[in-house]
């Protein structure tokens, strides 16, 4: 019973089988091949957005890293919620592929920036002067790192915000699709419409083996990208493997498809920890569940072998209670969400 | 009327006779010349510290972010308080000498860091693993970017905690003067004897044109350090003009009675301030002044041509009250403490 | 028929084969699954070498330059041949990463470094002082850029005197498998025991879809290598997938049967453009083939919709000939060969 | 008798005296004081600018930094001579200020850059694509660092190529001064009017003590660079003191009168070396004889005390002749250089 981490679970068949076909032939290497340019045009379909700049990595630190050093300098700040990944979890890489940027990090109920509290940071940024650096970048996002969502309206306020201040919008979709699927929205409502400049669009955790797409709304915004990316080791020579992935899960709506299962699965968590007599530290809103559960029950868990983390840290753990992520993917067996909830309800 | 910073100030006439006595005829560049040599010499002994490494350069950013590089990796977390000019006053120029390096930062009163939070700081950032870095590097100010000190029992503390984690112990000394004036112990007592590894000792606040030095107390850890100085363009072709200004503070005690000097006039104005019916923000113990005064005493002051900073920044303001920071400098009129202190005292 | 590059080509069936092996169920992510320990072991035996830190990455690119950057500070000197790789194809990637260091390049014939140039741009290196930079890494190529190889007597001369220098050896062995097809030696004579602290082993161009290993010989050299890998973007969350590839060419010496399938064909192209009246530039001694033809062949060979590179450049082009690079993957189809060949012998 | 380096020599005393002028009272910090603006001015007017930014720095490795990371971006190629003071005597500033620019190095004969290998160079640089990097800046020295100067022909027939291919230029002008005194044309027919985009305007070997200045002829290029600079340490908080060196030199033609100066002694060493049966490997253009001389005389002026750097290094020396620099500054002693002629004429 792994519930530590969508990535700790498979690719989907649909994404092997893309492999496959894949794999034939000679074609010319670096992105100069036809899935690649099949999987680009996907991504810009799923985003209605037929101008956009699509680009693949294989990794979400990559991904969102080189677009934040896109569009921040050495000397910028960027602005994110304190619990942002890139915070809390890219080992300093948005700093190293941009030279030095600072993040900037705000504090927000359930892992989501304040629009007022956005809008105060930015007035004091635009004081600091040459001592604290040019505010240069807006990063949100959703879903969150606490499984909650903004929706297109939150969204919209924030980048209104931003944008008044100059300051560009990166979204960090690592988890997109599950927020997509919790509200129904369009994938473009929930970016471009809503401000946002730049999305990295994850695959890995929604059933890639490896793979996420950055995607530049104005193809101006991506100036000289291609050369920050072969520069930083992210241009792989056979790139169809990359692009194939990416096209799989675009394909037939199946990125939607697999994120609403593993929402689902998370539900059923969720209504279990209640159940349980647990509390919902956040409401289950893509994928993850954030709970805070009697001490007994988390030790009849790990005793059963359930695998998950203490969240945000071993801090949060009391002689009575604790605080725990449970995590779902596409491919988490039934049998151990069933498992798992009969474990919660006690 | 200049209370704005000690940087408005002018240099001793002993730093330019220092520089006018270098002034004559051919020595070898870069360091290699006899006023270096006896400037470093000064350093050492002023620290009692005979086996360390001492070098110049003419900024305090250039300082402190040298030392951090050479002490934390581009992928190395600096623990330091939030205030900490290293943090907002920089322009992210640690995080652009280490390539990356996060500033860690923390709470605590006064801009002092508390053991505990230190502790528990040390203790998150152990378990991060690779997600949120290396923890790499305590860096502790002292005079504080709010005017306190910590005395050598509390450096002490915190470099006990920070040695049990494996991190050495910068010291931004950019008013290191101030503080040891106000305490008096001795330079050593309050650095490597406390357990700081590497001092950036200021002089430019303290009667210089332009001129820092860096510390390390324990040779091994300057290894390659000249490299990465000449690498940053902070070695000086001509260094005598870098090292004999350093020497003249160095000499007869200048450093220590300038110092004393500057903290005496801020003592005067923190009386007045109190005199006056204001609230010291922080007790005075060296060179500035962190007060809370009516809005009608400022808008006198401002009146009369006073020039200050509001502190930490004009949303700390209120219609009655106005928060400030008066900073004085070894050269700062006689006059002008008297008449600010009149201004105060309403 | 496409003899543009390796990279042109696909994945070895074994390859896709371990990659639907390893698609099933949840394991830890990061590496800390069994798949990534076995691949990891296999690398070791493979390289007789059981205390070597091995790791994994998805691009040559991101290997070479990870591992410059470990060995090599950002004042360092990197010494390599003017053709190495990573001076002419990968877009300031060492440099990035190590955060600028040098690449101090060198001629020598057949793309191969002459000791005794080595050895006076060493005692250069040495006396440069400041100014030059800090002689630091020796980065050697096999198979080279022109096809060539060194055999374990040159790698250990080459390393005797970085050694003696103080300098560690890097390889980048992005055809390290054609080098070895073709001595015939273990890989082991042609690394470590010939010196080599640091290689990177190629998968990419040898049948992998994208997989890369990097191998430090003393784990000393590797300390907090993962951080750096990691920070980089080049820790992949679902590390089985790329495991799982360098597991399929160590397991039953697919690597060595992969690569002298390629170099068998470049064996055949290097004949036909003797017999057809060309010259070889280089002797063919791995899976490139490096040749001036006729400037009448090369049309009837883009006229036949041959792929492949002018080499170096344009420039050496003139009315009569054409100097050009042909490069045979393992699945180049035994078809293409035999036509290209007769196109060549005209 | 010092001929080893023009940094080796002091200040002019019109540059203490100004420092001495500047060093009164209080005035606001980091530039914002009004010798800081005369100064900029009077740079502004020097060259017949009045639109060019114009910020000072104490190093020369700082200025060209600076202007090339403005110009170049990490992924970039700058074009220079093989022996630019940029590639062989800045420790990879260039490379760390840019975060991995790569310098292309071109030879040309007399340490100038000739238009037709730069032209082929940057055809080359035109085809690499994103292996190679993006052409980004071209960099020239005037005065070289081989003595030799271009004249405002020289320049405009390289800045027209690297415009051409979308290249801006800057010019480092460590001795700039130098050049304009030998040439008798204005500073302005040498830079912007001939197509340079960014100067480097040199103090430190022309009489400061530290300092030198950037110029960008068109703001537009200048766009956040006072960040810049900050991050990198080089804004000075009491920013008077180096600018009232460059005011100093600005002021009355200084700045010429000492280059003219430097300039004759070393006519007068150069015409010794002809008298003494040596051979000047360069034409005396600038402060600085490149020479080749017999070894007894070498050794007779080692006797004698004189220092000076062979050159470029140790391995021009044979039994017979020695390759050696000799540079002079403003205050060289005329005796020395009396007495340095006596030992070359033999």
């Amino acid at each position: 019973m792994n519930f530590a981490s969508d990535n700790s679970y498979a690719a989907h068949p649909a994404v092997i089988e893309a492999l496959v076909a894949a794999n034939s032939g000679a074609v010319m290497g670096y992105g100069a091949d036809p899935v690649t340019e099949r999987a680009e045009a996907a991504i810009r379909d799923l985003l209605e957005a037929p101008e956009a700049v699509v680009r693949f990595v294989a990794t979400g630190t990559a991904a969102n890293s080189l677009v934040c050093a896109q569009l921040a300098p050495s000397f910028g700040r960027i602005y994110c919620h304190a619990d942002a990944h890139i915070e809390t979890s890219e080992c300093n890489a948005p700093e190293f592929f941009s030279h030095g940027a600072k993040l900037v990090t705000l504090p927000g109920a359930g892992g989501k920036l304040d629009p007022r509290s956005l809008d105060h940071a930015l007035r004091i940024g635009a004081g600091v002067g040459l001592n604290g650096g040019l505010s240069a970048l807006l990063s949100i996002t959703n879903a969150t790192e606490w499984g909650t969502v903004y929706d297109p309206d939150e969204v919209a306020a924030l980048s209104r915000i931003a944008h008044d201040a100059g300051l560009p919008v990166h979204m960090d979709g690592a988890r997109f699709a599950n927020a997509v699927a919790t509200l129904g929205c369009s994938a473009a409502d929930l970016t471009w419409r809503a401000g946002v400049d730049a999305l990295c669009l994850g695959g890995t955790k929604n059933g890639a083996m490896a793979a996420e797409a950055m995607v530049f709304f104005d193809p101006a915004r991506a100036a000289h990208f291609d050369y920050r990316r072969k520069q930083a080791g992210h241009v792989l020579s056979k790139n169809r493997y990359l692009a194939a992935q990416m096209l799989a899960l675009a394909s037939d709506g199946l990125w939607l498809d697999l994120a609403r299962g593993a929402n689902a699965k998370a539900q059923a968590l969720g209504r279990a920890v209640i159940e349980g007599g647990g509390r919902l530290d956040q409401p289950v809103l893509s994928n993850g569940v954030f709970a805070t559960i009697a001490a007994a029950t988390h030790a009849r868990a790990r005793k059963a072998g359930a695998l998950y983390h203490l969240w945000p840290d071993k801090s949060a753990e009391t002689a009575d209670q604790v605080s725990i992520r449970l995590v779902c993917a596409w491919d988490t067996p039934e049998a151990d969400v069933t498992a798992m909830a009969a474990l919660l309800r006690g």
